[in-house]
């Protein structure tokens, strides 16, 4: 293995820790061209991220992300801050001539988000910086091999695509008041923080993007309990329902929740073509469901197990030997690396990302043109 | 028992074979005040009608419905014709004083739909007569049960209600034209099949209505083989992806479709709400999956086999002996029956169905002014 | 359609009532060489046995089954009573020269069993007269399905045989005494009751007959409630669980128990082979599962919903539209009908039922030799 | 934090590797009083075992376990080699005064097992040292929830256990050969491998021990395929079926196989009690269904997702977001950090360990007397 590549992580908070642990897992399991190593922690508070540092075998750590950008011998900075941050500290890492991994979704804004993939373009141009977004669910493994199965022709014409992101932390309305209910922190609610996932699932699962969109939210809940007693107000959607029409005439469902009672983390993505059928539960996360046409009397959803020899990212443990939420970290990690040290753009681009924040944003206006109809009338 | 309930089915395809099976077995499994007894069936072809009515033991059979509504010693028309029959036939049944069971979509438009309503209230007040539509899901002992959980307040606060029919029997682009992709016929095509079965059932099982619509469907195959070789033109919907507001701020996400490669008929229900949610899934007809809030950390869905004691339609067999499609109508004639008997207005009257009509009518005219809007915009 | 088959139901409670339903609807929905038409119900509560008569348009009754067998007029007598009564009656049926239809299982003691096989076969060289036992799952279509595919070679050389019938119904230990807890009246406990079914599935599917058994038999609770407030002695086993030697050097595990909670009705057959697998389960009736070694990566286990043309007993509703237990009884009516008409043995045979009477023998005989090993030995 | 916890691990293959991500990510997630530091690796190939070093941050390796048992800064000896060297180490290390995991099987027979259980109990005496035996599933979150119902009275009284792990590894003919099957170096096949992980979770889960036992074993294929192209000699078990008694009169059905065509990894255990069931099944690891008979009409298996507050080993992520396989490695070593630091006896212990050694010999005992009875007998 070469020279190692020198990594500095922004925010150490669940993002921060997830990713702390994929860059060290990730060169045990799998063969690298670089060794990915983690050589400053940044956050917000010195003790906490001293801590942070201490735990994950992070040399050193500090306040200050500037001084991270500044460094020479850093050349990632991985970014897992709140989404309010992101393109400063994006933009300003690019200039310097950084690599960047920024978690999803890319901005709070459309605007953000494009200045950030126009600023990975020219980075690129000037010092063959890359840039990339952590729609970390590309890399479960049966996400993998649904887009896999797709490139290869399995669902034939493609008719229709549903996902949901069905969640239900709020569905109590006395949980607590967080940042992610508000706009200036979050951008939005349910919509930017899962329905990003969906977006990007579906699209790059599907080879399909999206054209138009018809959407309606929802804010069921519009203040919640702050520590001290009083109400902190919500003013993003708590949920976020939309048709779309994609490209090649595909029709899309969507669904985005923190309201769906039972449902944990379900994020869903079916692919309904001429030829097959591709079905996938992040809850049942080491399966996916294909249906094949061509199967005739004998054709039903098979449930397969993507742990299996041929299936990405299978280098963990032998068949049946289940993965967990955090291996598709360890894998764009992988991805990450292998792109960076053979000088090609890894995906998503901060261009895929900017998209799916422009899709975001042709929700939002949707759901604020309020167009429904009603029976009555 | 007393007096027979003597009834003449007009249509003898599918739902004339479902209806004769179910007169004949309700009677054999439950207690009935009256005992119904099929005595006429009318069809287009006199030969075939004849071999349905030996096959069903039916003493009679004929091809003119207006014999059969003149007949004085028939006390009910169970019209189990295509959609553009509908009205004609039960605004004569009721104008003579039968009791009739249509079976759904009530009519084809909105506007027959709205006038058979008022011809059923009208001789209701006249001469007693009673109406009643033929969601026979509603029946799925399932369902049923679903609802009566939802009256004793099991969902609590109700939050959002997600509906779906799948099918796929339309995803070959080579399947042959039939009459249900003619509008002229069919009045709509997923739509106002499959699609009226989930607006009836998501609005009766959560106790609340649709007020509001933003709609979106496809056509994907614009025409499609006759058996003459020629192409028959397709003017319905394939598709409708649709969200709605319902009273009480309830967030509604439907879709109807033929083209759910692999989904051979899956009518799906989930109501979330602040206590509990409730799951239903055609495809596994004789459960229902229940969420309670309350058990904390043994919380989950637990999947209930809906044949024991307690539940609903219990009569047939003992507890873990399932149940099929044509059970829920042999239940929708014991209930049928049994409200007849009374004297008492069997749900869901033409005035429910009606207002599933308009609903449809709503969707078809927000899918129509397709108002989109773009992420590229 | 030429002749009615004229039939004689011995026997009104839970068996009579689904075979009196099954001659009714078969004929409706299977064209049938001969209609089977029922003559007659005998029972032994002259009121109750009417009343049956009445519910299920039988035009006569009675409480001597001697008179069934005596009467010219009637073709088939079908013996719905408990084991005890089976031998007598099928003796003197076959002896009167009518076929005969034999709930199971066949007996309650193997020299009964061996002696009504013996009469069959005597009767049929005499007088034509045919015989046969109602092992009703086997016409359940996914058993009916695995053993077709079992004979196109789907598993190819077969490993293993599990199978499992799982109820729990006696798990409450009050749970009130009935006769099934009697050896006298029952023969034997879950072993002869659901056990012999699981015997008669896992060798008919498989093609494999069991040549050897060791197992272990349990009677947890030994007196139940009785309705006068004393106990009534259980003297049968309530759970038994058995290893198997079949022939071809095929492996099998067995289960038989009502003390399974929560498993309400689990019949369950699985067979492993080089090729592929099959999986069945009664909870889930209208699906089977199918793995096929041959598909490599995409190998897996595959839902087939066995409502679909080209699967067995087809004839009843559209794909996707679920049968219930009750229609397994009506395929069983239907092959029936159509053996006796083509003067061909019906199966399961006296013999095939015979066979699994010598097994639950050896492994009444296995479990009383309680030849198990201590570890502390 | 004090002293950290100084490890040796001996065998650097799939159990080695798990191990050492496992020393590694606990102290990441969890708590400890110690940390646990792997100073030492030590493998047959030189080469190899200094690769496996760099691979995981250990700064030393070697190719003798004696140079390791000697060292005085070395506090654990954690054994991951093949069972036929359980013994020879364990007991070295014990007679050193070192703290030790050994890998399941304890050992390769009954005799060593047991002198590995008297060597840890005087070891313990004479030094404090501590032993475990890796049964590693009983950490899987999910069984470990289990074992606490159970302890809180869930299913009440119990009156069976069913368990069985199934995989397919050997399903093909062709399949190669491979040290676990060969008596010498494994001691048994499918039983020893496979079946102790069931006899053990059965066990403990349920609270009650296996007394005694009925087995059958199959060696289906008796030569594989080996490099040179010869064949080497199977002489262990391919699939182990058994019947038991446990304590308390619980009837016990078992099965291990190597031959379950589809079943990749499938560790399956319920229990059925008076006053609930419970259900695990590996292949949704994430997953426990409980059933509780006093929810009447509502009971049903309930799906709970075991990575939600109050569930054990939650200290990973967010409710929803799967573990994986090698978790249970990690809460292992927790609970053995915590055990040692504590001066407390992690379990299983070596004693707990060698029980299930006995009954493994049990089986083999009785499999070999072969006391099948014949139907035809």
């Amino acid at each position: 293995m070469s020279e190692p590549l020198r990594i500095a992580i922004i925010g150490t908070a669940f993002m921060g820790r997830a990713h702390a642990h994929a860059w060290r897992s990730a060169p045990a399991f799998f063969d690298l061209p670089r060794k990915p190593e983690v050589v400053l922690a940044v956050g917000r508070d010195a003790f906490k991220t001293e801590e942070f540092a201490g735990t994950w075998g992070i040399p050193e750590s500090g306040v200050d992300w500037r001084e991270a950008v500044a460094r020479p011998d850093i050349d990632v900075i991985d970014i897992c801050t709140p989404g309010d941050s992101h393109a400063e500290i994006a933009l300003a890492a690019l200039a310097a001539g950084k690599h960047v991994l920024c978690e999803k979704p890319l901005a709070n804004t459309r605007a953000e988000a494009e200045e950030m993939a126009a600023a990975a373009e020219a980075a690129h141009a000037a010092t063959g910086a890359l840039a990339m977004c952590g729609f970390s669910y590309r890399r479960t493994p049966a996400l993998s091999y649904a887009r896999q199965l797709v490139e290869e022709g399995f669902v034939g014409r493609l008719w229709q695509v549903r996902a949901q992101y069905l969640q239900d932390w709020l569905a109590d309305p006395e949980a607590p008041w967080v940042w992610r209910l508000s706009s200036e922190l979050a951008g939005s609610g349910a919509l930017g923080d899962i329905g990003s996932h969906i977006i990007d699932a579906a699209q790059w699962v599907s080879g399909h993007r999206i054209e138009a969109v018809s959407a309606l939210t929802s804010t069921f809940v519009d203040a919640r309990p702050l520590p001290d007693g009083s109400r902190g107000e919500v003013d993003v959607d708590d949920a976020a329902v939309f048709s779309a029409r994609l490209t090649g005439g595909v029709l899309g469902a969507f669904e985005a929740t923190r309201y769906a009672t039972g449902r944990k983390n379900a994020l869903r993505v079916e692919l309904s073509g001429t030829e097959g059928a591709i079905a996938f539960d992040l809850t049942d996360s080491n399966f996916v469901e294909l249906y094949r046409v061509a199967d005739g009397e004998r054709a039903g959803f098979t449930r397969i197990d993507v742990t299996q020899p041929g299936h990405p990212y299978a280098e963990w443990w032998p068949p049946g030997h289940a993965l967990g939420y955090e291996h598709a970290f360890s894998h764009q990690a992988v991805d990450f690396v292998r792109a960076v040290a053979a000088g090609e753009q890894p995906r998503p681009s901060f261009a895929d990302a900017a998209q799916v924040q422009a899709v975001l944003d042709a929700v939002q206006r949707s759901a604020a043109a309020d167009g429904l109809l009603t029976p009555t009338a």
